[in-house]
């Protein structure tokens, strides 16, 4: 690089540091906010974090770091600057072009509607009321399509929804995603048949004996222990707190996660701790070399949720799993497992079941359950779902995908809060994360032939290690598509994740 | 106001809310550090103070702060302005001045070696050996004199030392402290020869008797309740924490105590919520209407210190609040207090025995460790006391006012961390907060005589009602020595304070 071009690149490194510390305390007062917070410190909380924000906001559109980024981008050395230099330049200017062209205005009246519309969303929800969200959800479709038409603009997508999709997913489209959905859906609902067609019901009843909190606080410590989430040792980098609902936070040497415990569902924490222990073990092991560049960060919210989804699903409901782990909870929780059966105890936590809920659903409808959100959100964005028509589009599509009846729409339309917070887009992360865990299965069965005979020893290193070494370490290196091409040589395809599931349910469901 | 003054008024406001809200996430992010943080996160919240370290630097010597403070002070409509504005004006001058006289290059150096120095400082105390922390303590001293010269210049204060206590105690000087500590120490030195001659030693046995930490916990929930110090309830503004060295830490609705267990020392562990309970419950209770303002926050150090100190000590160790705790403590604790007497187990808390430590130090011996720590600081700015000599000159005076032979330097100069981070100044305020504690004792008395009735019958709000109303709410209005001549209607004066001392053990001690 000639001395000028190295210039403006340390400027942008150290712009992209200044503002990734920022961030991570930023993370920290919400992390406590959840956690620790005395109730009545919330409005004092809520200037720490609208500062905060704002000294974020003026980092991240401060014009001199629009001018860092040009002035490489039109050096004549740029092109031979290496991948990770490049990628860095290109992430820059990226999460600037998105946070510069949408008008202060806009960006302030969002953010003020998010609160308003989720204050009304809870009161809805719990009078089981459609039309009292309606008129909010309408204006926060407005804002948001306000924003996409801008963005569509600043990013060249084909449609304005493809420009939310990019924020979460960079570079995925809804046209690919109708695509693979389409198969996925197809795919899901075969298994989901298959299942009903065995006409074997698993007794589920092992999964809601009473274990005490303070027990199962003992599971959550072994599957930390299982999965090398250190929250102990002197050079620790996490920690286990409880909040209703489960989540990840934090930055490199400080990515803390929560559970919850439920005396009457007590393999919801142990699961929750896997699920959330995978998100954090994947920041945890982002290259330290990165640290504080935009590289050094995950690749995108999919990613994120196949590496949680790989740990909870793929490993942590697989009979060899199970086959290790039994006994330790035999041993930790005693009575409510006393003379409970290998197979019994793998067909209870691996139950299909259709539902209503989201949150709630199985390994294999939960796709379902995303392919519908998708499907509207696409289609509003579209100009060809109007926020009247949503109660009766998702009751119809929950009895044509799933097959049940949605009684209210406090478990219809409005049970997710997404839609309330403006977050259209991040919907088909979740069903990408199991896509994209499918084909990373694929290819780990391949290079690592014995991973399953080494989960029945209890030995998680070896997934760790291929998960580490092959998705981690590679941070934001590729847009998604790119990266799981990269690692496993093929574009998103879906039929790994089926052909998974419908083995492994195969198995236990006898078909 | 005209419309001009009031404009600046508020922008004034304004920023003194920016800067409020600040520090309250800096206090925060160093709660979480002592409590929370896993260990491996150092590196990078080491980051994250500095970088807010920075932006409060740089909101704080803002020129325009500079500006607005200067068309305050210049306006005709100045000197009609209300008592509280001029003192947020007057408030703001002040920090201004501090923070801008000193030269940028100055304040980093000092940063650097406190660093460096409290690091040498450990390692120094660890192998006792003095001279291997001298060179560093000589350079802290020579950049905080560095420092006092200037802002002797900026302040007008008579001698640089003093420009120093000024940062803590607002207008206090070293003359004021010479006098009054001269009085202090001949009152404790009588009081202690009183207490040695009557030849009476408490059975302390009780309090080193093995109490589990668990059931410690039930002791500080009782002493919090006591005091009315909220962590449980709906609308909560504290919470209690663990730490080797408990603290209090926060700001108006959000005020975090922490304290220790030890199982061979039980009572530590309730003395130390009381401690910081008094502490909290002063910043709990400053004027709501003044918060984000300069006068919405604690008169000094010293007065924060009366308010800890009243309710440890006048309150806490008294007879009154033991004959009603005893029981609850019996009834918590069980075994170890079993067939204690209210006259033993008052005598034990109480006992006064000169010590080599300060933090360990009783009630009566207490200030005379503090006293030869200012005594020192004043000597060595100016001049009169060179670095090589502190060992001799500290061990000299621990045998002449404590009649205590100190055998290394660890247990003698070194024993404390203020010196090695710069903080000279500081000690003088735990000894006036309890020279305050002494006068707002005695008003107190007089303004609610049934005050020890009510403490009889585990009825705090009497006092506490008192101190909320007479120094909480009050908030920074007044410089402390201003403060206690508003409550007690007295000038600073030791002898409360050593009458109290002198009846109370008088009583205990029988002479």
């Amino acid at each position: 690089m000639n001395t000028n071009l190295q210039k403006s690149y340390d400027e942008l490194l150290g712009e992209a540091k200044e503002l990734a510390i920022l961030n991570s305390t930023m993370a920290l007062v919400g992390w406590d906010m959840e956690t620790k917070m005395p109730p009545k410190a919330l409005n004092l909380r809520s200037q720490q974090i609208a500062q905060l924000g704002l000294m974020g906001h003026k980092m991240l559109t401060d014009p001199r770091v629009g001018k860092t980024i040009e002035s490489i981008e039109k050096d004549p050395g740029y092109v031979d600057m290496d991948q990770f230099q490049r990628r860095n330049v290109y992430l820059a200017r990226k999460a600037y072009d998105e946070a510069t062209k949408l008008p202060e205005e806009l960006v302030f009246e969002t953010a003020k509607q998010q609160t308003i519309a989720v204050g009304v969303w809870k009161k809805a929800k719990a009078a089981k009321d459609y039309q009292m969200f309606r008129p909010d959800l309408k204006k926060m479709i407005e804002l948001r399509q306000k924003a996409a038409d801008i963005l569509m603009e600043v990013k060249g997508t084909k449609t304005p929804y493809d420009a939310l999709l990019d924020t979460f997913e960079s570079k995925m489209t809804a046209d690919k995603i109708t695509k693979v959905f389409e198969t996925m859906r197809l795919g899901l609902i075969d298994v989901m048949k298959s299942v009903e067609k065995s006409g074997f019901k698993p007794d589920t009843s092992i999964l809601s004996r009473s274990v005490p909190v303070e027990v199962q606080k003992k599971i959550s410590e072994a599957a930390m222990d299982f999965i090398g989430y250190d929250t102990k040792s002197l050079n620790a980098g996490g920690r286990l707190d409880e909040t209703e609902h489960p989540f990840t936070n934090g930055y490199y040497d400080d990515v803390r996660i929560t559970t919850h415990y439920h005396e009457d569902r007590w393999p919801s924490s142990l699961y929750s701790v896997m699920h959330e222990g995978g998100h954090a073990i994947y920041e945890q092991n982002l290259p330290q070399a990165w640290m504080y560049q935009p590289i050094g960060s995950a690749a995108s919210f999919g990613i994120h949720e196949s590496q949680s989804r790989f740990v909870e699903n793929m490993v942590g409901h697989s009979p060899e799993f199970l086959s290790y782990m039994l006994p330790h909870l035999k041993r930790i929780v005693v009575k409510p497992l006393r003379g409970v059966k290998l197979g019994d105890f793998v067909a209870a936590v691996n139950t299909v079941e259709p539902s209503k809920i989201r949150i709630e659903a199985d390994e294999v409808t939960y796709g379902l359950h995303i392919i519908i959100r998708f499907e509207m959100e696409r289609d509003i964005f579209a100009g060809k779902l109007k926020v009247d028509e949503l109660p009766q589009a998702w009751n119809e599509k929950y009895d044509k995908y799933l097959g049940v009846e949605i009684e209210n729409d406090s478990e219809g339309v409005m049970q997710d809060t997404h839609w309330a917070s403006g977050l259209f887009g991040y919907f088909p992360s979740y069903a990408l994360g199991n896509i994209y865990g499918g084909m990373f299965l694929k290819k780990l069965r391949r290079d690592v032939p014995t991973w399953k005979k080494e989960l029945r020893k209890g030995n998680f290193q070896p997934v760790k290690g291929w998960l580490v070494e092959n998705v981690h370490q590679k941070g934001n290196l590729y847009d998604p598509a790119d990266l799981v091409k990269e690692v496993t040589g093929e574009n998103i395809t879906v039929k790994p994740f089926i052909n998974y599931l419908d083995k492994k349910y195969g198995k236990i469901y006898g078909f």
